[in-house]
Parts: structure tokens; sequence; C-alpha cells
């Protein structure tokens, strides 16, 4: 088995060896632009899509990566490529980019300076461990007290690491259950998105979730409209609010690492009748056909 | 002349050596709590005040440093007292504490693993020269489109790394020339804060000041209230607007390294007459007095 | 001992048979408006600053009480003092007043019918065992999700019974913690109110309280005002934010029932030291000096 | 003929002695969950689906009747088989659910005590003389100045009783017309409902209505999303604005006493030219066909 | 008795001929910068103040009026000479000042073009007779429903002729009344100003008045910060709501022509005892005898 | 060649003569209530939907023009055809109207006098000269930091002249750009429209537009959901941010005068390649052939 190595500005490096600066932009200014890719069955899934978006993210933001898509993702598939080896039959990778604008000086007049980005790519086994029981009971959907900042303050859809409020929103739903998961709301009390992931709901057969005003435009949120669309469940974005989760039949987060991650209980009520229900199920199993992976035996694999 | 030595986790090591994990929480989170301290001859400026709104910031950001103020007060000025030797009479130091929680993995369940905190503390030569000569011309502040996030969502007070907005709002305002600082609004269109400083009006022989209800509650900007009061100019905070700002006499901000930076320049219109203004030169030249140091003579240092 | 006897429009009941019509627009409307006044020692204290207040609520709701403020103090005082035998030493009377505009039929027009108000008049004995505690060890307050409506909607100055948001939010806090207290927050974000009491803060030595622009102007409220200025303690209205609370070092709401009951914990962090302060003592000690009653001694007596 | 009888907790009382106490819940704390029903020739209309929307409002209220969905059903048609008699063919009744959480002693820590759920259930004659007459002239509508409080507050899909806001709104309308209707606005001033019953335009053959995020979920609403259907006529939720109403050529409420109120007037305007246009006839006529009663004739019958 | 002659452009023409091209920016974009000032016996009122105001406005709006303040007052007075001989002794005169950017072609690229400024010095005679009754009766202030624009898309203070919003909400208001005077809330639901003065209430002995965040810095509204410091009664700026007017003792308007307009109903309820207060006459009178004339005495003059 | 005649009030005067008193209206209040039809080779484009919509505009401004819309359009045709032997082929016209509710005297009571509206037609020779380059190479959309008025102040449909706001956006935008033209946000940050036109954009083929919640309902605006049905491009309404004209792959304006103005530039960044883009090619070639008249052509003859 070989080591663990990760791309860094050029170089392979062992992960754990792998350091930048502590006068990197991402340090000192929360700028890092990122994404997070997944393979199934060893192949990444929808890079092409990661990487597109993680180009509109770098132009939002203001700065380059240095390369091109297409090399980007070329370099991306090498890094891939070095690392499988270490990863068996039946398990899976995670796949991070994080690129910042590099070197920043504090006293070289508060703006990032000429240095070249910075680009770290990343594999890292696809360890499930922590969500995979949610899959047949459903987790604890809470909504924290603070609220995801409004698009004019900074768009959702930038995938960036500046995540200060959204890890404090998840300490503050852990104070109503341990395992709880945030639902965060809007600053109109809307439903937007989990820390890390979109949400769903499924009321009288239909599938909702909230429009990419105030949440990431999620390439797993993506798969979901294909396979609803597959299934010929009706699928449509709109506003929504802690109410359609009280009266909604199933709700579910989606995410790269889990996929589809059950919500049962919702403020301390149950969901519908506070079991996974059939539709969740049927998303759950047509994504795993799609990957040719099953999902739920994977993440539960000892 | 000795090497310069950044104190990470409990070592010292040259600052061109000093590196972090890319799985700490600072880069995969920006969950860095932060302060920046200046020298004035050799002295730190009021130390304690940084290290006491530190640990507020840490008790809002919900994890702890690993040690407590009073140790961080004395470790802090440990690594002044090995670096100030490499500080010429004349030249000061910048102090920059940054605090993470320490390693990140994502697939232990999103949320900051349970290592120790990251501790940062790190002295640079304080350059000043890109501000020198907003001394006596001002500069140019603008107001970006973008908005700072409400307190709800993030509370300025709290002061952190996760600066993507502020930086993105910095780029928009060199949209309207190279040097503009940015002034940002709030979403209800309240001056606020410069992305690392705060901003005063002087109006009819009385400043102003936005509460803290939108921006940081600077040192710096104490330094005025406390300057303010000696000098028997009412000063008050309140709400603003940037039609407060076209009929100001005098404007600026402050911030640490440079301590007041004057705005003569506003959205392209002169502030009152254009020129700095007497009493926000009759503050410079106090906050010198007070500290000991001519603070235009040192920025304009060759 | 007598039987407890309530004023129901004009009549004297036992309080056990105290019933109004299913049709009276307090059920109907929620339309109640409302005042809780306490005695001690057997004194109804503040009772025409109540009253007052629950005249100028019903001139907010555009209805009367079919009679005047001093016949409502007359009336008031003689329900009280027919039930005053029944109250031993040492032990004190809550006395409510609730009027509606009496009976509403559904069928007519949908609006209050032209019918007489309603006029409740109770006392009860005052039972504070479920707050006794938090004299001394303090309460835990939290922030439900849900806020409290804008004064555009409702004005919380109108003392009403229609709570059907107060109680629900009163329901979200129980999930942390059994035993919380809500502290709601305004649609901005700001604190406003418990859903019975008045909030504040002590932060170095100066109280801190919402303006009454999203709160109940209480006059348990106005009572630490006056103690305040006797006390010559600085005390200020200001927008104030959970940040503020997380920074304080004490904090307190205050009811017409209990007073005073400390918060030393808040979503799950320590107030302060998160012992119940020193200015919270003063306060509680003077008031019980203000009333003649040991207010703690009295809600712990057995 | 026999007396109005109405179940409350478990008995059968004669309407005009249906009391409850003045302790519960429904007057202490305007917590009422509700629902209006109606017959058409006797039959209730759509019971199921009002008894399922209070059960989702319970839900919501986080308390329980203390009996399922079917016995609900089946208790309100035995009190409705009860009273029947009592309506002479051409006649109606009306339906009414009210619900609490029960005694509710303030002495007892400011919650609901754990007493059992009250349980009104009533039927009333279908008295339409008030608004008989807008069938062929059409109301008024007016927007009052107070605004409907935000889903963030207080779903207004949960059907409750804490109604004081809506019945000042209907009072500040009537300072413009006494027979004015209120249409209440957001706090972003779209319209919202009535303080009754939902809204309707008709623009160039298009029916148009508030989503569900600021007005009840109506039965009666979803009448009309089934009439429109049926005659083929297109009709969306949308954001609507005072001046949708100015420019419309139809307008019109929808409640379950009335099902259709037109609205001709709006703010001192004529909708459209002033008249009951021809698409809000034909719905009232394919409303009356679908239920078999003239519903106009039944208003208007002496 | 000579013609009134109008200062438009350098030129004094007869006020029946005064006429500006139809393509004037006052026309096509609503361009005018304006200012009313008043005489009281034939001496104008602090005509400096409104002419720094103006300045302030033409600085704010980013055109230029083609002349400095002291040419501009110098005119001023020159227009007034020019006109006095027609005003009686007790009678007085309006002075109107209306800035535009000058011609503006709608095919020269959407700007205002590089004309000349427009200049207009007007007076007229001060007719009061619409106001004289509310010296003594008091007005009937009520709020439209449609709200002032927030200072963010155009700030109150600067003071200008695109009132199309204004007009229309007085015109609201007369819906209720046909001389009620309109109180303009802002988004928020806070208390604004009238169409063309500011608001103040009366309070326990307190004047209260909205701060300038949401309306016209008035120098009626100086003035009576003014009369209240002479006069020993306290006076302060703050938010201020409809609940507040409903509860205050007593309220009034300010503006230029008629000084103080006391508003003694509010939404259809009387303010106070429904009559005009002590401290609105106290002020009145003040007033009168600070310019010298009787403000009511000439209001009310045949 | 015949001089240019303007309709005013009943006469045809020379559009050089054409003045309206200072007294007017259009000038003291901004009350103006316009219309901006044009010509395609000499047939005016939609006049009747213009025509339509004024009187929608004059409804909802509560005056009236004193005519039917019937007159109007016999009498705008009247106007054309008196001054179309000016055009000569190739060249069209502009064609303005602008309605107010007549003089408006300051003494009389603060509304509107009861004279009779001002009506003027204009036609002026439709200089393109200023957006001629863009068809090729596209304008530079700058977002100004000023936020467009909510529709609860003044719904943006209402097409009028009290254009204050928009005139200082325009400025704001020029400090970026001396070409730039403005793209406005609405105070939650959402895209509304250009000083004088709307906004739309096309990502993977479906073009986009912000609903008319916050902007004009332009005629240009129809024509181009009619071209797009046409051509079988998807076309519909969203809520749109900064962020979608970043991600975007062509954005333009459209407006009466230019028609679609493509914007290749959006906040100092490339719309898409930076090139106009097909889709935006192509429909302006199909409103090329729907009008007969090559809309690039005619705007670059020389």
């Amino acid at each position: 088995m070989t080591e663990n190595l990760v791309y860094l500005n050029g170089e392979y490096v062992p992960a754990n060896e792998a350091k930048i600066s502590i006068f990197d932009g991402a340090i000192s200014l929360g700028m890092t632009v990122t994404e997070s890719t997944r393979t199934f069955a060893h192949q990444p899934y929808r890079l092409r899509d990661h990487i597109n978006r993680l180009f509109l993210s770098l132009k939002a933001a203001r700065f380059e990566a240095g390369m091109t898509a297409d090399e980007m993702e070329r370099l991306t598939l090498e890094v891939w490529e070095k690392n499988k080896p270490n990863y068996e039959a039946g398990t899976d990778a995670w796949i991070i980019h994080n690129i910042t604008p590099g070197q920043w000086v504090p006293s070289s007049g508060q703006k990032p300076a000429e240095s070249q980005s910075t680009v770290m790519i990343v594999t890292l086994p696809l360890d499930l461990s922590y969500w995979k029981d949610f899959y047949q009971v459903g987790c604890h959907a809470v909504t924290p007290f603070a609220r995801i900042q409004p698009a004019q303050s900074l768009d959702a859809r930038i995938k960036n690491r500046s995540r200060f409020l959204y890890t404090l929103a998840e300490s503050e739903v852990k104070l109503v259950d341990p395992m709880a998961q945030s639902l965060l709301l809007d600053t109109d009390g809307f439903l937007s998105e989990n820390k890390g992931g979109n949400f769903f709901l499924v009321t009288n057969n239909r599938i909702r979730t909230p429009s990419t005003i105030n949440c990431l435009d999620g390439i797993s949120r993506q798969t979901i409209f294909q396979l609803a669309d597959q299934l010929g469940i009706p699928i449509e974005e709109c506003q929504l609010l802690p109410y359609d989760v009280i009266t909604a039949d199933e709700a579910f987060f989606t995410s790269t690492p889990y996929c589809i991650m059950p919500a049962t209980k919702f403020n301390g009520m149950p969901v519908g009748n506070g079991e996974v229900g059939p539709i969740t199920k049927k998303l759950i199993a047509s994504w795993s056909e799609l990957v040719g992976v099953d999902i739920i035996k994977q993440a539960q694999a000892p």
C-alpha cells in the first residue's frame, strides 16, 4: 500500500506532510474556493460538473486557479490514479479541491498579494460511519437560531470555506440533540440548506426543495432532479417554511459523501410517520443503481 | 539579526517555515478566531484588551484555545521578546493571534474533531507604506454593492477569518478606484465598517460612528472615544447613511496598523472640502502623543 | 376560609365555576386585553399603573371595558378585599384582568358583535414554586427559532392574550432544556422579550435592556429603572444581540410574579461566570426592601 | 324543534349553556386550534379535508386533541346528526371545531398544564345575511395599515384563534368604509389574505392568488383550483401587489361560509369596470352545481 | 401693486408667464432639488439654513446650481425685495427654490445633458386658509398603506420634487377622511414624516420625534428643538410606532408654511383627550414670539 | 421640412416653444405619468399597448387624463401624422406621453388642485448614436449601491417621471465606467431593472428575467417573450442575483429606443466569453424581421 499523496502547488506530498504557510489567504481571509467530489466504484462521479462549478466560483471570487478547467480535470484524475491503488474494491474516495489566491501578507495593503494561487487536490477514504445509521432510522433535522447570510452578502452558490457561521449553526443544533443535523433558515425564515448539503421534502408524492437563491446548487441536488424525472415523480423548487417540514410525509438531505440522508424527525417532532419513507428509499435505490454501488451497503460495511 | 520566530502549537518555528496542515479547521471551515495588536515604540498597545476580546470571540465561537487569558498574554509577550531584537528603534511590529479548533477530518461526521486547538502567534514588521500617503491626502472611501452579513447570520464583533465577503467587497470598490477603501453598508443600507477597520464622521465638530450592532468593536475605535473625551470633542454612536458621509466635514477609518486613515473622497465626491480636516489631524496628533510615537512620521519613514 | 371569588361581568362567582360562553371573542378571536398585577404583603403593587396600561391597551384594541379606569381600580380592590381573608401572612396573590369585546357570533358579519364587553377580574394564590430555585442558580435562557411578530403586525406593548406564537416559542426552547426559558429574537435578530417578561443584561456594571419597540413596557421593567436609579447603576435601552448575552457578566428576566429571574446560562453557555451576579442580587434585595417582602424567602417558603 | 347541542369535552350541552373555564388556555393563551366546515344541502362539505388540516395544525401547535382523526370525524358527524333535525330544507349549518390544550394555571410554571385538551364541536345556523348583497354588487376590499405577521413568527397555515391582529386590521379598514373587507399585506407589501379568507384576482382570463407562504391553505381556495381546472381557466399562485388589484379585471375572496365574495372596489377605486365579473360569476355557478345548492339564492333567502 | 416676478435662469418674468421647457429634467426625470422658505413679518426665516441645505442636496444629487451659496442667498433676497412691495403688513410670503440639471434630451444617452442647470426662485403669498382651523381643533393624522422609500433607495433628507409616492400616500389617507393628513410609516412600520413636514409626539411632558434616518431634517423641526430647549421641555429623537401616537398626550406636524399643525385624531381615535394640548400651544406661542408674528392670528386673518 | 409640433393641452406648438408653468404638478410633485413609444418604418409599434398601460398607470396614480384611451390613441396618431413628413425613410421617431394632474399651487392645501390635467404628446427623432456600438461590443452593466424602491413604496410598473433615484443610480455606475449602464438591485439584493429598461440573462440556452414585482412590465420585454416563443427558446420569470449574471452565457437590456442592448461585461467581469452571444443576436435579428427594420443598421446609420 502506497502513501496517500496530495497535490499541492505542483508537487505531490504525503497527506500528513501536506501543509501550507500560515500566511496563505486560506487562513488569513478564509478565501478558499472549493469542491468535493466522490467516486463510486472508483469512478469519480460527475467530476467535470464539479470542476465547472469550481471555475464559476473562482470567477465570482475574482481570482484564478492558474490553469484551465481541462488542466484541472486532467490533474485531478492524475491525483486519483496515483492514490487509487490504496482503495480496495468496495471502498471509495472523496476528492477535494481547495484553491486560494495564495500568500497574503497583511502589511502589503490589505489585499491578496499578487502571489500565485494555492492549489490543493486531496483524496481521502470515504468513511461514512458517522451517517450510516441514518439511512434506516433517519436523522433529526433541527433549525439553528442563526440564519444563513443573505445572497446580497455572499451567494451560497459560491462554494467556499468561509464557513464560520455554518459551523456555529451546527453547534447550536447539537444543543437539542448531539446527533442533530442543522437545517438553516434564511433571514426571512425560509428553509435554505444544511451546513454541507441540500434539503428536500416529499408531500403527497411531490418532491419540493428550496430554489438556489439561498443555497448551494448541489451536484447531488441535480442528481435528485435527474432521478425524480426518471422515476416520474414530480419535483419542483419553491419557497419552503418550517410548517412544510412539520406537515411533510418525508424529508431528506443530499450531499456528496452520503448522497441521501433521510430526516425522520424535525425540531423534536416526527416527519410523517417518523420512518424513512418510500420515495426516499426509491431514490436511494435508484441512485445506487445509477452508480453501480449499493450506497447503504457500502456505508454500513464494517 | 535573528530569524523571525513564530509560535505554533507550543513550538517556535521560523516564519517562513510556519505551516499548518491542509486539514486544519482554519482551511476547511474558515474557523479561525483572531486578533491583531501592534506595538508603539516596541510596547504592545492594549495587549490585554486584545486578548480579552480574543477570549470573548472564542466563547462565542464555542471552542477553546487550550490556555487561559493570562497564559496567552504571557506567551504573547514571550513571542514578542524573542523577536524584538530584530526591530530597530523607530520601527514597530504587528502581533497576530490566529486560533482554530484544530484538525478537521471531513469523514468524521462533519464536526470539528476533538483534536487540540491550533494556536498561532506571529509578529511581523509593521510596513505602513501602503497607507502612508493617506495621512496627508486622505483615501477614497467607496461603498461596494455587496452588503455585510447581518448580525443574526454572524456578529461582526466575533473577530474571525471567514472574510470571503469582505475580500470580495474590497475587490468591488477597486473597480471605481484602484486605491479605494471599502466602506460596507449593511442590509438596511446603514454604514457598517471597512474590511478591517471602523469608520467615523465629523460633522459640525461632533464625531459620529456606527454602533457595534453591525461592526467590530475595535480597540482603535475605543481609542478614538478615549481621545475625543480627552479633547472635549462630543462623540456618539448612531445609525449613519451614505448621505451623512456626503454632508460630513471630515471622515476617517481606524484600524490597528495605521491607527487613523483619513477619507477625503466618498463615492467620487469630496468629503467636506476634500482635505484632511482639523479634528482628524488633532486625533492623529493626540494618538501620537498618547503612545509616544509620531504615527505619520513613522509610516512615512523610508 | 371563604371560597375564591372571581368577578365576572358584574357578578361574583367561585373561581372553579367561573366560565364564559364558547362564543366569547376571547375564544373566537383571542381578543383579550389583559393585565397581571401582584400583591406584596397583601398590598397590590402599582395597581394604578397596571390599570392605566390596561386602558391604553383597550384604546389600541379599539374596544371598551364598559367602565372608567377609576371604576376598574375600585372594583379590583373590591375583588381583592373579598378574597384577601384567604391569604395568610407571608403569602401573596396574583390579580388578573381579562377584558374581551364580548360575544362574537360568526354568522353576524365577521366583526365583534355589539354585545357588552366581558370583564374578568381574578385573584389567585401566587405559587412561585416553579421559579424558586432560579433565584440562586439562575435559569437557562434559550432563543427559539420562531421570531416575535414585528410591531407593524402587532405591537408587543398591547398586553393581550393572542399568545399562540409565544407559547410555541416556549415549547421550542424546551427541546434544548426542559427548564429553559425563552428569550425571543425579533425578525432582525435583536433580543426582544420572554413569553411573559422583559430581559436585562449587566456588562461592566452597566444595565442594558431592549427598548420597547419590540417588547412589553413592563411594570417590573419600570421598577428595575427605578431601582437602578436609586442604586446609582447606569441603565439604558438599546438594541441587543445574542453576542451581548454571550459576553455579558449577568443577565435576568423580570415579570410580575417572580419579579427578577436570574439567567446564568444562555444557549448552553454560562453567562459571565455562570453564577447569579452581584448586581442582580442587589436588585433583588432592593426590590424586597422596596415592597417590604423578602422576595426569595417568600418564593422558597414551603 | 330540539335544542342546539354542542359537544364539549365528552358531553352534549345546549349551545347557550356551553361554557369553558376562564382558566382555559383558549382564554389565557389564545391557544385554540380551529376549523370551520359548512354543510351544503345538509352534507358536510369536505369534512375529512378540514379534519386532516386540523390535525396538521395540532401537530404544528405541539399538543394533542386526545383522539384520532377518525374519531374526530365520527364524532363530528354525530354532533351534526344530533342537530340536523333543526335545519329546514334550504338552510345549512356551520360546523366549528375549537381545540385547546386545556386548563392553564398561571402559577404552574408558565406552561400549558398537563391537563386534558378541551374539545368543542359546534354547529350553528349559517346566516349569510351580512354577505348576501356582495354576490351581486361586490364588496370593497381595503388594505389596512397593519401587516400580517411573517411566517417566521406564526405560519398563517396553522388555523388558530390568536386573531388579535386580524381583528384590529378589520377595524382599520372600517375607517374607510363601514362595509369594507380587509385585504392584508405582508411585511414586504405583498397581498396575503382576508381576516378569514383567501383572495383571488382575474386578469386577462387568468386567475391568480398568493401562494400559501403568507396565507391560510383554505379548503375553499382548493375548491377554486378544482373548479378552475374543470372550467379550463388557467390558475396560478404568485406574489401579488396592490397594483395587481388596481389593474385586475375581477377580484374575489373565498371562505367557508360565503364560498365566494366578489370585490368590485379596492381602496376606493373600481376593480375592472366595477361590476362582478364573468369568471367570478361562472365560478359561483359551478360551485353551486358542484354542491347542489344555489349559493346566492340560499344566501338571499329571506 | 406690481406683478409677481419670478427669477428664472437669470431673468425676471411674471409668475403667470414663468414656464420651462417640457424637455427640462424637472419634468423628464423629476430631478428637481428644492427648498421652501417663508418670511415672518417680511423677514425671510433662516434663509441661510435653507440655502445651506439646498447645497447639500445638490451635492448629494451630483449636479450644480451654477452659482455659490452666497450668490444664491444674495439673489434670493433680491427676488424677495422685488416682490415685497406687494405684501401688505400682516401678510407673508413663501420663497421657493427649484433647481434642475437643465435640459434632458432622451436620445442623448440617457443622462442629464451637459446643459446649464435651471434655477427657479419664486415668491408666493402665504395663503394658510387650508390649515387655519387646525390650530384650534387639530387635524386627523392617518397612516397610508404605502410606505416611504427606505434611505438606501433615496434619502429623505435630499429635499427633492420626485414626490409621486408622497402624493399617492396623501390621496390614500383622504379615503378615510377628506381632511386627513398623511403620516407615513417606513418599511419597518416606524413613523417617518408627512408628505411635507415632520411629526412630533408629546407624552408625559416629553417631546419625541423620529430621527432623520427616515425623514427630512426640517428647519421647522430644528426650530422645535430650539424652542423646547428654551422652554426646558425634554426632547429626543427615537424610533416611534403607531402605538406611540395612540398612547400620546399630544401630537403635531411641523412645516415651513404653517409652522405647527396640531393632530388631535389618529386613525380614527382621539390623540390624548382629543384637544390641542398645552405643550403644543406653548410651542406655537413661543414660535410666534420668536418671529414676532402671531402665527395663528395671521393664518386666521380673513 | 415643417417644424416639430408638440401637442400640449389641446394645442399644437413648436417643440422648442413647448413649455409648461413652473407651478405644474410635473415640477412641484414629479407627478407625471408617462409612456415612450417608438415607430418602426414610421409605424408606431404597439401604440395601443402603450396607451393601455398609460391608462393603468393613471388609474394607479388616482388622476385622469381628461380623455378616453380611444381619444388618446387617435390624438397620438394625429400628432405623429403631423410630424411624420419630417422623417426621411430609414429614420424613426420616439413618441412620448407625459400626463400630469395640472397646476399645483402650494398654498392650496398641499394637494393637486382641481385644475385640468396637463397632456403632452411629443415626437422626437430617434437618435440612437449613444447606443449604436453596444449592438456589436455590448455594454458594461454595473450595479449601483442605491437600491430600487420596494413596490410597497412605489410600484415600478406605474410608469412615471419621479426618477430621482434612478438618475442618481445611473450617476453612481459612471464612477466605475463612463459608459456603464446601471443594473439596479432591489432592497433584498435581487436584480430589478435598468433606469429605463428591463434585463435578461441567457444561461444554457434558457432566457430568464426578473418578474415584474420589482420592475416595469416593459412592452419591449413583452416582445422578447413573443420572440422567444416564436424561436422556441424557453423563457421564464424568476428571482435573479448578481451571481446569475456572473455565471450567465449572455445578458441584455431591453427598452423602447434601442430594443435590445447586449451587456458583455458585468461589474468588471466578462459575461460569458465577453462577446455578444448567439441568442441575443438571434433575438435582434428576429425583432428586425418582425418590424421590418434592420435595428442595428438603422442605429448605425451615419
